[in-house]
């Protein structure tokens, strides 16, 4: 089945927009904290270029845990599989994305994956280059071409407020330098990561890299391949296994899309072969992903029978 | 693409064989450790009817964890998704399989996934019926159906030694039992649960029930539903995120094929909508996976391109 | 200093009885729930066979707990120190006294000490006899003699109730048989761990065996040894840095008295070369101890001094 | 009983001795790898101002963790006990002391005692000043006046070494951070922490220290009272249940004498009412303690019966 109209999508999401009542706003940083709880916008983006989309997708947001994927697939690419998973692991974890815990007892002490916080940090470390700026402007440049918008750039606001609210991301780091996983100056990479956590976009930009990594990261307009085949594959398993923190498990067997949030409200999804998926909504449920958000990927996907599995 | 012939498959039993020396055989009863640790057989079966095979397949072995499927799908017909979901979640962990650390921090107490063993155990106790010997035959006829093979039973000598040595599945249970989890008689669940890790079969029956399940519970012969929709696609849902122990997100990226292992030696794959799987190799590695059989499947998926990812 | 009349006791059984209102009695089983959240009595015996004591002490209870001391004390009598501290450690733990996590991540597993359950239970393991009503009989005669009153039994309905309801040390138990700490079948030390805790007696028995480990085992009225030096000493090392569960490190610091407690609102204390103290109120803080009682020893404390800090 | 001679104690030095081939010198910072791991020393403080020695108390060295006895009673002395210990707990942990892991797990989120990293880290904190110079400062003070040896200083290569290796300790600062419990700039807090444990002294030092803790913070010399009387209590019960990391239990079972350790192989000794004990010996068993001076010490304890239990 195909989504066919607008209308299709705007009754899913007046459906899901109940939801966003049993939400919170994340409100660790005063920009996250001044979205509005009701929003809730989609778009689908197909390969012939052509979208769907409901609700208000010119609202813009940050990625945030949306860029673990990205940086991902840029470390992959600058560093290849075996030298990034030696030093992170590919195992899901129960445990919430920014607990230590895990850290202390596994032997040899690595990440369990590259999703959670502990991962994406040694992640966003083997970023190539010689100075923040360049690495992060070199992310950015992967960023534009996913979306084929030149115009993204970052949230200077956000990027300020998560890095001086980041402690808890410091204290991993430090762990992992202590254990010789992370080597450059903590401030640098935590000035690099809050950075990359506040690249700013739209739905229909999220629902464009989505659709890049439908297509095992090749853009289906300009048929360039943007990510290696097997590297887009990799990103997608992930999202699969780790995507939506720990509620990744319910989340595979209830929609059975690759997808990926972030505490901004942000989900991207990927529908193999077919179209990418953006999704909008700040209200969060108690594991950090878009309640509404969640709610919207599980009609879209019973509807149209996406689900993977 | 698509195994044409046994000398392919060969070929590959051929070059992954040379693992079976890196692995070490089951010791904990006497009649896993007398397996032979160079074996390695398998055997892919077609929706036709037809199958391929390398390696002496007769060699008959017991399921052990690879019921966990098996009694999940029975689970989930006698009780229901909601029922099975409020009593063991759906989460992936990095623990292993036999962990009861996560038992006491989680809140509430309810084993993170029906594929470690406190959710298994928790779902077994589920399957309906008057007495162990009702409930034991009502999973024995659905694995003689997906096999369509009538003679399978169980190894007694094997579920004798197990239900022996079976401690820390007990201390589980009175874990469970204590949080209300598990209401029967520890003995009997015991009983239940060490019969069904003894069912006995071989690869090409592995192979047919995994078939079933690549063609979401439907008999590809008989044409008729074994298995709900809806509960074989739960079912092979977690046999990505979860059927190889801890090492199902690297299973995962590099094979791509639902699939769950037992420390048999046995391994059961699903390639959706395609063909199922079955393999025996009893040299195992140090999560308890078929050491030989994980290379086996890597090899497979990589020639056919069989991942889902 | 020293207690010179039973009016000064009573005035602190009257301030700390305000906290009894702060607690709540145990009610895991009927009889324990019975118990009147109210009370606080106390008995001092000195070693002269005088005693002061304030509050009904005619009331009875049943050790729980306070019978781990004893147990270990048998325990080292029969197999001596080094035996013992190889199946069982001597480091206090932050966790509760019923956690089962740090066994798991113990190298080797092994419970840190004897005061949290998974210690007791291998410690009561450790008794000798030939049945269970034999190490049974000779803990009891060990309390009889300790206590100088032949009349003390145990209660059967708690005793009985306790074993219902175990099923957590069940899980310790069979943890522990996994790993070769326990052999014997687990009813039947569940049947002798039970009995243990429902070893009944009142505050002033309770006084007098705090008073038998203030001089080092030695009975101070017959001057005979009842529990050989060095193992009294030992006994009461454990209940400075583990008797009153996850509270001893703050209880040592503000009452600083060789002490332990039990669930059914129990404490016994022992001050070196002075005196024994029995205390009961039933009404517990969510450590597990009695929260007037707990009260009532710093009051105690502080008045006559009896900080061996 | 009472040491009388020098030579008595070169026995013990001497069968101590033997067991520095089992240790191991700390190794992390270049100055500690220099020391010479045969060393084994000892000086006991008489209140009398004599003092026994053996071994070569000349050789000066590092008080690592001995020093958080130390910025224990300044904090407490600054702050009170309600304010220190409503940000750091009393109770005894079975963890290494350097573990983060507790520190997630515990509700709230606060350091279980003063004694392990985190809990020294946010107990220097504490320490009140307004420069990092000024807070040392006071405390070299207090070791001068507890030294009676105004000559005491730190050794500055020490000091830069620990800053520079200090990642694991960061890490906990901004844990700490991160829940509130340490407010100030993480490198000013490393800077007074590295400095603290770099304090350099001897063994006879030392045990002038263990000697006014011996006499509840009392000089026995000039009889000023240097530290509150309930401060050295506290102070020295910490040393009972928590003062030889994970091997405090043990030690108090077998030797009975409030101390503290540190990874330069140092230990602090205070006898109650008697006298005070240092002794060096920096190679380690795998706990991190000096294992020819645990060994001395109980050889000590048992010779002249100084166990307060």
């Amino acid at each position: 089945m195909q989504c066919r109209s607008e209308n299709e999508l705007q009754i899913l999401v007046d459906e899901a927009k109940h939801f966003t009542s049993k939400g919170k706003v994340a409100d660790y940083i005063p920009a996250l904290k001044r979205a509005n709880r009701n929003s809730l916008s989609i778009a689908i983006y197909n390969p012939d270029g052509n979208y769907f989309s409901a609700g208000d997708i010119s609202e813009s947001f940050t990625l945030q845990s949306i860029s673990k994927v990205l940086t991902l697939a840029l470390a992959l690419m600058d560093r290849g599989e075996e030298y990034v998973f030696e030093r992170v692991g590919q195992e899901p974890t129960g445990d919430p994305f920014n607990s230590i815990a895990k850290l202390e007892t596994s032997i040899p002490s690595r990440p369990l994956n590259p999703m959670i916080n502990a991962g994406a940090l040694a992640v966003t470390h083997m970023i190539k280059g010689n100075s923040v700026e360049e690495r992060f402007s070199r992310l950015l440049t992967l960023v534009q071409k996913l979306t084929a918008n030149s115009s993204i750039g970052y949230n200077k606001e956000v990027a300020e407020s998560e890095f001086e609210t980041a402690d808890l991301n410091r204290s991993l780091c430090y762990f992992l330098k202590q254990h010789g996983l992370i080597k450059e100056d903590v401030e640098e990479l935590m000035d690099l990561y809050t950075k990359q956590c506040s690249i700013e976009l739209n739905c229909l930009d999220l629902a464009r890299i989505g659709c890049v990594f439908s297509f095992d990261g090749k853009d289906p307009i300009s048929k360039e391949q943007l990510i290696p085949t097997h590297i887009a594959r990799i990103c997608k398993t992930f999202m699969v296994t780790c995507g939506m923190y720990n509620a990744s498990g319910e989340f595979a067997i209830k929609v059975g899309i690759p997808a990926k949030s972030g505490v901004s409200g942000g989900i991207m999804g990927a529908v193999p072969g077919r179209f990418g998926i953006g999704v909008f909504g700040p209200a969060l449920d108690d594991k950090g992903n878009s309640v509404a958000g969640m709610k919207l990927m599980r009609l879209l996907s019973e509807k149209y029978s996406l689900s993977m599995f």
